[in-house]
């Protein structure tokens, strides 16, 4: 099964289930609202409204999650090819939901940053409230996945110890375009990562260090998982960031996230419209 | 002015305004919904059921902001007597509103933990939204003033390279009492914590290297600062990780934070109860 939530008019949003080229409303206003409703199961066999997936406006798959949990530094080959030890313990940040935005929405490029790079991650979206979940109630704690790309201004990421401040910006993380539930997603699934065009990273998602399971058990041991919060796994190599020469995203540039059995996030940059005076000011105390 | 959030009976909660030791109800569900409500001027005049200070039961004076932000490495002197150099940027890290305690809640000490330190800090509520806040309306945005102990599992914050895991444990950041507007605050204002009365901390809060209007400047720049957020300031020396031999906080201490104007948190530490199977399967993974 996989879920979208659609943007309809007057900034009004409804969760839909996927039926191929279909979007059948399910009766919530978003995915997080479904999922916290505890309407995972019921979704499957929801009628109402429906609409054409090819003109729909798709939001943030859910567009408020109650935390957003990041890890870094959680590919297997990437650590290994970089001649680094396989770490004992995920590395954790985070972002607020004001950094989301939908699968085909603009990246906003703020004036404040020209290091702006992708991280194509694979996403696990919490459906039941879970802690100090066992391996089994981890599994049944997990709604589905999306693709999220971790779209990272480096220079603010590497301006003090914290990464926080590089990883939050507002209307900079495209996070869907669906919730597919695990059967959707093939065993050998890839992710891709692609700048107009250009393949800048590919890795197996079962190349995790801490997996899904590992990762809801870790966290939950900290404090509780609710439905609707979101784990975004961690990058493989390929960043812009670590190559030589460095490279960034562009206004204009168009970025692309693909995960098998999920979809697709087509992303263009674009240079974000700051009130001059505001700019002034940051340009002063920068 | 000074506001709380009280609980009343079956799980309700009201934002009081405190009147000496009355506290009158404003009609709001908590000082958030308060400040969400664009109620912070109304609450001087509001007028409600009253009750008495002295046998209230007082939540997190925010109890589910929508960000909290937290500083790192912000007191002056603490910097300096250490030999670094003050820093360029601020250092930025997050919690959850599930780490939030009341200012008389006890303070959990999880199985999973033996290294529980204090740091005592200013909390900064948000009253308006702003993004980009020129510093007036960074001045402007600022609603008031909290105590918040930002307690830190050290053993878990030093894990990877990213504190935040050290820094969200459910149950562990008492918050409050009240939420005094700046005029309560007087100008040598001293923040002292203390654990079984002893005196750990001791700062006049005017020594922040990014003090209160710098910092909602700096973290509006890159997101939208809305009413309920909150952002800790950091910690001044007396850490109990950096004494020789390194102290931490034990099951049955009491933890005390104050600040002149605004007023005190006083937190027991108690050992958190864990289910026996799920504190069995940390165990086997630790």
């Amino acid at each position: 099964m996989k879920l979208a939530t659609l943007r309809l008019s007057e900034g009004r949003t409804v969760a839909v289930r996927v039926d191929g080229d279909t979007a059948v409303e399910t009766g919530h206003a978003d995915v997080g609202e479904l999922l916290r409703a505890g309407g995972l199961e019921a979704a499957a066999s929801a009628d109402g409204p429906r609409h054409d997936l090819a003109g729909a406006d798709l939001a943030s798959v859910v567009p408020a999650p109650g935390k957003i949990v990041c890890v870094g530094l959680n590919y297997r080959n990437h650590i290994l090819e970089m001649g680094r030890e396989l770490p004992e313990y995920p590395t954790l940040f985070t972002k607020f939901p004001e950094a989301l935005i939908g699968p085909r929405d603009e990246i906003q490029i703020p004036p404040e940053s020209d290091k702006i790079d992708w991280e194509g991650e694979l996403a696990v979206v919490i459906g039941k409230t879970v802690r100090r979940a066992s391996a089994e109630e981890a599994e049944a704690a997990i709604a589905g996945y999306a693709v999220l790309n971790d779209v990272t201004m480096r220079d603010w990421q590497y301006r003090s110890p914290q990464w926080f401040q590089g990883k939050a910006w507002e209307n900079s993380t495209p996070f869907g375009p669906v919730l597919a539930t695990a059967e959707e997603i093939p065993a050998d699934a890839q992710m891709v990562t692609r700048l107009d065009g250009e393949e800048l990273q590919r890795t197996p998602i079962d190349d995790l260090v801490f997996n899904a399971v590992d990762l809801v058990r870790y966290i939950s041991t900290i404090f509780t998982l609710n439905p609707g919060d979101v784990i975004a796994t961690g990058t493989p190599g390929g960043v812009g960031h670590a190559r030589k020469p460095a490279r960034y995203i562009s206004a204009g540039q168009t970025l692309t996230t693909t995960i098998d059995g999920i979809g697709e996030l087509v992303n263009v940059a674009v240079a974000e419209q700051v009130d001059a005076v505001a700019a002034a000011g940051e340009a002063a105390r920068a």
